[in-house]
């Protein structure tokens, strides 16, 4: 049941502090866990973080408990002869010991009575185009970094206090950056990471196999084959001190294959000395871009749990952001988390609401990409004839950096019954849907007429996958791509939950979605004066939304998930489909008593049905689940069908569903998800993530600042 | 006791299979461990190699014990409506089962009654000087690849049998070469490493969970997403085929810091796919260079454990080359093995045979390094009063792809008693020797005459550090350079062992060392017209070896390690200093019966009683002891003093200190150090590394094959 009102458990989960479009984190956050800086990983790094402080050199450090207890690599050395001590003066603070706030551009910590404050801050802003971004303001947007300070309030001391930053890292090594030339206090990993701060009488610089009490020092002061290393600050008696910090990456030359392409960022910095310079320089400037995205969030009339869920997504949305550079023009990737797949247009459509705020150039690069290099036309299957079908798109464009050749995924088999099969009606609204979406939404009209004769297209490809004839069309995908081989099927997004939402065919959740792209066309083509395919697509939309009315059981309240085989499965994404007119203030399509009225009668009995404990509420957890006959479910799509939810069917919602925020919240900020920063799939009685870990999605919570 | 006449124990080592100059390793070896490609690493890497046969598309698969059980990544993609199946219809082969032998430049395994055969080849041969390599010369020797092919001897068959090449590398996903416009078959990770094959009717390309039995296969029979990819060949039956393979690496762009450089054979290979393609062309002419390697190995009189020892030294130590490009220029790095230091002046002394053998240059241009950068001149302590000292270079050049600021090593710390301290003359005594070594062996009189005032400056340096004042001289170290600090000593390349071996002053093995290094420079001075000083140097000799014969203990009959506080540990490196007038076959110097008549009767009275059980050969294991009062041993130093022993001290071998080459080279057979492939730092008794894995100094073993 839900947990509001039981004490809050101790938090611990990583979040990832991210540069925009540099497929890069600094992740850290969960208790007794490494952490650091990683460059294309399906999860955190494993670096030693030594961040803290002590009231005087004579007491022990206090540490964030970001790291495993350190060893000293001496041995490795020195042999037998060694006695190598591992360093024992600190103290690893318990979550008890500190407080920590994860604002939406911020992550910070306080301790030693809120004299100690460490914070990272990610200054997410809207992003130019990069087409058009030049000199300067490339650096500001691009620049490959996430800030940071730590600071310590020795006003009422009577000894010079210090504060320590630093990073382990011994499989790879570190050195001084002053070894390269940079007039900063720092250390960089090879060419590829690192961190600074400004050199000043109260930095030093630490490296060894033990930053805490260095044992050998070399001429000055360091030891180059240790692999720990960290910065160590001193604030004298009486005083206050804040110190910047810089997190770096730089990752150069040739990043992708299929399609070879460098990061944008490397047009506009020499390399990463250049990049952290640049960070200290405008430090002030990216802390004012981060308080005012906190204030943001902060005015918002989100509770805490939901501000938390917004702030930590947004976070592992940045750390999957990838803008390369390919011929003279920009590459828009975001990566599927741990997946690492590449644009799956399955997200695509879900960051969609995000990036149109923040990026809407990604959204139109990405359609662009799938209509120049992903979209193919297929065949479909009746009985067990082939007829020509339509035009459609991949479910992605490559994984892990690799782009797959045009008009393949990296995912969709062949001949397959469930996962890994291909997605083409899912993928062909998806296009339909995010275009329309796009236009509307920024005005780019010359971009919609420019892709006249594709969303024509689009059309009677979803047309004839209804079916060929259209005497005999209800509005509803009946037909598989000639793409599943002999005996396989076409699957939905919902792919890893059970039948309910696996399978696109009679598919309520697609279904509806369907019904959704077609209010959309109807709007596109009277915008681009094309009265006859308009009124073609008014009524069929119509007459989808009257076929769905049939598929309504008069006996349960229910509409079944799949309209075959008497499935009986409840799902909440019945609704989704609406959340693209929602959006564009379709009022007509989303007036509860207006032209959907039957439907949404029955979507709210449904939906009300629906949200109640062992049906879409977990029965333990009091979590929200997409389909009742499945465990698994998706942060991402709850928060997408909650804002469709309370937007249109506030009378669906019990005490006992508004009360899931702290349950969907917890489960994020526990280990069972925390371990990975932002988890999509969630086994909803555990709250224990069962895959999309350290993932992009969770932005459709977005959706939720446009409730009034 | 030495276990020549025991079964041998059954075999289990990693080898490194390295192309020349590129810091990487496709190892494999060990039983049921991975590996696979390796860049820059400190140790093998993780990768699942699957490799092997089966007589029938029926049958179980038998594979090369070279992985852990694959698990299939299905379950992170569909969560739990998952039942994924690992692999099953594979057996691992046991060590029983199959024939592994490792050449000189080769390493082959045969199974199934000899039907199947798997080999690896690194056609190591003599490199020109980079500085002058050319075109297609350059592309042969450069080439960052291995050979190697796979073959079934079907001729028997009655059914086609089945051949298999995979590599399982989840973390970082490979892709088909054919999406780079590859025309090869075969995978790549990235840009950065990969295998390929000639492409044929008889060749199919395997990727997805499971390389075995392919579940999902998309449009053309491959799944990118998933991490295990895998070649299988067919072999027809009645056939006997066999199918040529290439593995490369290719690592574009900046290496190094400190100072910037990146790999010479990116000069000459546009990518990995140039280097796949140029291996797989030139296939034969590599194949026939290392069966030319492998053949002057079978032809030496080496034993078959001293060829094992060779053989496996010199994969490690080609595993650990780098040839750079620093402005215009070829930059030559060796590594140290897992502590990746650079060119550490101790190894460039040792490889100093082997490299002048195939690789003059080499020694050239590091010497040159070690002149322009990392030379230094220091002062010297005498009582408490710092003095004028000299000339010397330091202890390496950095660590990890890093240089260090010149006249500075990543290792010489200050105020340090022990490990990590200065050794200003043991740095300044390799100079010398290898200097004068490489001068007098390739007869590079220019450059012996660009290095006159050098070589001059070099011998004032070690005349003031046996005392400034020339009336107090013996020959012996007396004063620590003040590099060391207030309360610092230097130490020897030594270090790891006990005090006998680890303090420069007034050490016999420094000592030794020193009168070698005399002898060389009394010839170079005579052969650069310099009679004043080389009759010096020939002075000093001689008062170095009149010195040294009065620390012989006549009550013992053997020197004391160090000549301070009653030390009385004995050791083998006592005549290690003899090996460089050996080389360069200096008669007067190494006549029994010559000028170090008396010092070499005492050194042979020395040896004679240190090669036994429980002095200098391990009571327990029968293996060299370095020291009588360590039991860390270092496989490249007995190497070195077994052929000096051999060549001027053959009447101190005990058979027990003959048969010692068995224990040797099961030392390295074993897991305890085969786990790293090369290890030099090992524990005497239990024959387990303590040290210096993956470590590239065994090639001292290369001496061995002067001997008559």
């Amino acid at each position: 049941m839900p947990s509001a009102s039981s004490p809050a458990p101790s938090e611990s989960y990583h979040t990832q502090h991210s540069p925009f479009g540099a497929f890069a984190s600094f992740t850290l956050g969960l208790v007794d866990s490494p952490g650091g800086f990683g460059h294309a990983l399906r999860g955190p790094a494993r670096q030693n973080l030594y961040i803290g402080f002590r009231a005087s050199t004579k007491t022990d450090w206090n540490l964030l408990p970001y790291f495993t207890p350190p060893k000293s690599n001496e041995t490795a050395f020195i042999g037998e002869a060694a006695v190598p001590q591992a360093p024992k003066n600190y103290r690893s603070l318990r979550p008890g010991d500190y407080d920590r706030h994860l604002g939406w551009a911020s992550d910070t910590w306080r301790a030693g009575d809120n004299r100690f404050t460490f914070s990272l801050l990610t200054p997410f802003s809207r992003i130019p185009d990069p087409a058009k971004l030049r000199g300067e303001e490339a650096r500001f947007f691009l620049a490959p970094l996430v800030c940071g300070f730590i600071e310590y309030d020795n006003r009422q001391g009577k000894t010079p206090a210090e504060l320590i930053f630093g990073v382990g890292e011994p499989d790879l090594g570190l050195h001084p950056l002053s070894d390269d030339a940079s007039p900063l206090a720092g250390f960089s990993c090879g060419t590829d990471f690192g961190y600074a701060t400004k050199p000043g009488k109260n930095v030093e610089l630490r490296q060894g196999f033990d930053v805490f009490t260095p044992k050998f020092r070399d001429y000055r002061g360091l030891l180059v084959i240790g692999g720990e290393t960290a910065l160590v600050f001193t604030v004298p008696a009486g005083q206050k001190k804040r110190f910047p910090l810089a997190l770096g990456f730089y990752n150069a030359g040739t990043i992708t294959t299929g399609l070879a392409s460098s990061y944008a960022y490397t047009n506009h910095f020499a390399d990463l000395r250049d990049a952290l310079a640049h960070g200290l320089q405008h430090h002030a400037r990216y802390t004012r871009l981060a308080r005012d995205r906190d204030a943001e969030l902060d005015r918002s009339r989100l509770n805490a749990d939901q501000r938390f869920l917004l702030a930590q997504s947004t976070h592992s949305y940045l750390g999957n952001t990838q803008l390369l550079w390919h011929r003279g023009k920009p590459l828009w990737v975001v990566n599927e988390g741990e997946y690492r797949m590449m644009n799956t247009f399955d997200l695509t459509v879900d960051h969609l609401f995000f990036e149109l705020e923040w990026l809407p150039w990604a959204v139109r690069d990405t359609l662009d990409l799938f209509v120049n290099r992903y979209a193919y036309t297929d065949r479909i299957r009746i009985s067990d004839r082939l007829v020509p079908g339509g035009l459609s798109f991949t479910h992605d464009m490559g994984v892990m950096n690799h782009f797959t050749p045009p008009g393949r995924s990296s995912y969709e088999c062949d001949n397959v019954e469930g996962c890994f099969s291909h997605m083409t009606m899912e993928q062909l609204l998806n296009w339909v849907l995010t275009a329309v979406t796009y236009a509307e939404k920024t005005g780019d009209r010359p971009w919609l007429r420019r892709n006249k004769s594709l969303l024509l297209a689009c059309a009677e490809s979803l047309h004839r996958r209804d079916h060929p004839d259209p005497k005999k069309r209800d509005g509803i995908l009946k037909h598989d791509t000639s793409r599943t081989g002999t005996h396989g099927w076409e699957i939905t997004t919902y792919d890893s939950l059970d039948v309910s939402l696996g399978q696109s065919r009679n598919n309520l959740y697609l279904a509806v979605k369907t019904l959704g792209a077609w209010v959309l066309l109807e709007n596109a083509f009277a915008r681009l004066g094309l009265k006859k395919d308009s009124a073609d697509a008014c009524a069929t939309a119509d007459l989808l939304a009257s076929s769905l009315t049939k598929k309504f059981e008069t006996d349960t309240g229910f509409f079944p998930a799949v309209f075959e085989k008497g499935n009986r499965s409840r799902i909440l994404p019945a609704a989704e489909g609406f959340v693209y007119p929602l959006y564009l203030d379709y009022r007509d399509a989303i007036d509860p008593a207006g032209r959907f009225a039957p439907l949404f009668d029955q979507l709210r009995q449904h939906l009300t049905q629906a949200l109640k404990p062992g049906v879409c509420l977990d029965a333990t957890s009091g979590g929200w689940k997409m389909s009742s006959t499945s465990r698994n479910t998706w942060f991402s799509k709850i928060a997408l069908a909650q804002h469709v939810i309370r937007e249109l069917f506030p009378e669906s919602l019990s005490e006992a569903a508004l009360a899931a925020d702290r349950v969907h919240a917890d489960w994020q900020r526990q280990p069972g998800c925390g371990a990975f920063a932002l988890c999509d799939q969630i086994l909803s009685d555990t709250g224990v993530t069962c895959g999309s870990r350290y993932y992009p999605r969770g932005v459709t919570a977005w959706l939720w600042l446009l409730e009034k």
